[in-house]
């Protein structure tokens, strides 16, 4: 269609290179909008494979692709590389820390969840979260430094503290994150050390509540925590965490001594309420309209884990790659409809394509509806999917040689100890 | 050969795992003796590939191994991260940082050296060397961060100052390294960039002496620079550096506004005379005997860069990974002939099986002694000796597959900003 040249083109800002952003604004390519596209790093991250990267099967590149690469097709997609810190909803800006201040036609927010801590903040100086490529670098070099640690040491006692990891959360990042860890002990480390057992070494994780992975169906909750139990894993249910410091976890009712505990509970939306000045959904979600627009903003549509929609029996849509990439295509659909006054598409229905949860070697459990997977064959089947939905035919191809060859000898590539910071605070920690 | 149960087996001290310690702990392997390798890291590093990750072309994980999995399958050697801090000779002890002290009863000291500073130490603060993983991680994030800095710039003269890039020293790292990041701001990032031109980005060569690649035939050195020119680097020649600060540097005369220095220019051996006391050659080096033992002391190696060791015309072994190496291998023997009382090898004698450097794509210098590459066929040779030399096999399949992308697609996959502390540096410098 022929495009009003007195007429500017509309600017549609998106905020966050998740799966929502990069979704939505592909989805926009070549719609007749320019488009802006602000996240504070400048890599879109395949967050399902983050926990490969914490526990060295994986290298950061391999999951992670710039997000200016992904966009540089559509010529009317620029990419800034800032940190958000307010959205003006009367005069229609975006301030972007120490860069300025963007107009927007139309405002799309997607900047995902934080961890939650459950009012207790302070254990975020103890506890790693799994959120982003540095997490992921940051728990590979305190697992990997803790053996190292351990080699060196001649106190039984702290070498039981060093090796022994508490993962909290039982939802699929805790689990698998808990089965890695555990593998990465009993296989890949196991015949490198000659004064301590590697394979010795304990992985308790803990989960609030009475069963592991509660989205799934019991029978492959059962399924995961004999799997994990098997790789040595102890699962401790009803363990709340009640106190977590520099020297261990307390969880339901029991001290552990751990130097190196990870946090994988539940989330928490970033602040994008605060910014829009409306209420937020128990998880701090804003509440949006059925095509994911908020209320009394026809404009700003809010999408993927910061977005709280209903679902069926008014239960929020979960917090999954896939229903923010959905939303992101949804809403380029009706922004573009809105832009070339065409009819308004539908009200969003998530497509549920499945849940999947690898537990280890071999092990995983799917829950397709209709057809549940555990063992090799969901194993499989998780790996398939992975490497299909893995952005970039470069990354398809490492992994899959990773793959393979971590299959074949247990071997892990990415077992490097870089950060200076880390052997700094290694220094400071070990006793003088 | 039988071994006598009642004598203790010797016990070999190894400092450093580069490819003089690495080489000198496989040779000795099976040999009667105990092994304990200690190096400040947890990893080997193909040093010679480094500028390609400060470059984004390759991931740290690819030129790199765990030292504790290449040295796991000889059961007399165990490993040791930690930093040696002295060697006191009379106890035959070496003492490691925060861990404890290690006797020996020879010692391999296989330190490696660092970059010279020419007694300005304080330009370190402002100019990046390339020796380790972590100043190759840096050098990507000061890189990638100038463009992305760039593009949310107004100011034509903040731009021009953060994409001009000073590379100090024409040796075959300087000459890599200027190189690569010419390709990557005229090709990689080419298309990425909407406000900004990254192929207008300055890539200044600095070099102190005549020309280029010093060690090479002044043939391959003109070629160099003429294929370094066009690729858009300009080539400074008898330009000593006289300053480095925050805003630029000043060279040959002429001051450069930059943010980005890099600093490649001679080398200077670690610490280890200091440690045995004895004098230092000019660049730090400890000078050995023709079996690379240190005068007045029969059971102490140094090999690689920290030795001085004369040369046909007196002049020392170049600082190259073959001599390290080949000393490596050569201490093994020596220590193994004296251990097993069979007769001591030979003088060590360096086997030069050429040096190369890589200019950008399908461009390179390959002096082979009588053979004397360059272009195409130098650049091919390159890859294939690269690829063969570097340690593992899932190195290699990856680092194959990540060059024949490159090679065809421009791409380079490792473009990630990941460290927060980076963020930080970029905030604060940028204007309020």
């Amino acid at each position: 269609m022929a495009v009003d040249a007195a007429r500017p083109r509309p600017r549609v800002v998106i905020v966050g290179a998740g799966f929502g952003g990069i979704n939505a604004a592909r989805g926009l390519a070549g719609c007749g909008v320019d488009i802006l596209l602000i996240d504070r790093t400048n890599h879109h991250v395949f967050q399902p494979l983050l926990y490969q990267v914490a526990t060295a099967a994986l290298a950061p590149s391999d999951i992670a692709s710039p997000v200016r690469a992904m966009l540089r097709r559509d010529r009317a997609t620029s990419v800034i590389m800032g940190e958000v810190t307010g959205v003006d909803t009367n005069r229609r800006v975006v301030t972007v820390e120490d860069t300025g201040e963007f107009t927007y036609d139309y405002l799309i927010l997607a900047t995902g969840a934080a961890y939650n801590w459950f009012g207790h903040e302070e254990w975020s100086a103890h506890a790693t979260v799994l959120k982003t490529l540095s997490n992921a670098e940051t728990i590979r070099q305190r697992l990997l430094c803790a053996f190292e640690r351990a080699e060196s040491s001649s106190d039984p006692h702290e070498i039981e503290r060093l090796l022994t990891f508490v993962v909290v959360g039982g939802g699929p990042t805790g689990v698998e994150l808990a089965g890695s860890i555990a593998e990465l002990a009993r296989f890949t480390l196991a015949r490198d050390f000659r004064h301590i057992r590697p394979q010795s070494a304990r992985v308790i994780l803990c989960e609030a509540g009475s069963r592991l992975l509660a989205e799934f169906p019991a029978t492959l909750s059962d399924y995961a925590a004999t799997a994990l139990q098997s790789l040595g894993v102890e699962v401790r249910l009803r363990a709340s965490v009640e106190q977590i410091d520099a020297a261990g976890v307390q969880a339901g009712g029991n001290r552990i001594e751990s130097e190196n505990a990870f946090w994988c509970a539940g989330t928490q939306a970033r602040p994008v309420a605060a910014w829009l000045g409306v209420d937020a959904a128990r998880n701090g979600g804003v509440k949006v309209r059925p095509d994911c627009s908020v209320p009394g903003h026809d404009e700003i549509f809010v999408i993927g884990d910061v977005a709280s929609l209903g679902y069926r029996d008014g239960r929020p849509l979960p917090g999954l790659a896939a229903v923010a990439a959905q939303q992101g295509k949804y809403v380029a659909k009706v922004i573009a409809a809105r832009v070339n006054g065409r009819r308004a598409p539908r009200p969003f229905h998530y497509r549920n394509l499945g849940t999947l949860a690898m537990i280890g070697r071999s092990r995983a459990v799917a829950d397709l509806g209709h057809i549940r997977l555990r063992g090799f064959p969901a194993w499989l089947f998780w790996s398939l999917v992975h490497l299909f939905l893995l952005a970039g035919f470069r990354n398809r191809i490492v992994v899959y040689v990773d793959w393979s060859w971590a299959w074949f000898t247990y071997g892990r590539g990415a077992r490097l100890i870089i950060g200076e910071a880390m052997l700094e605070r290694q220094k400071t920690k070990l006793p003088v």
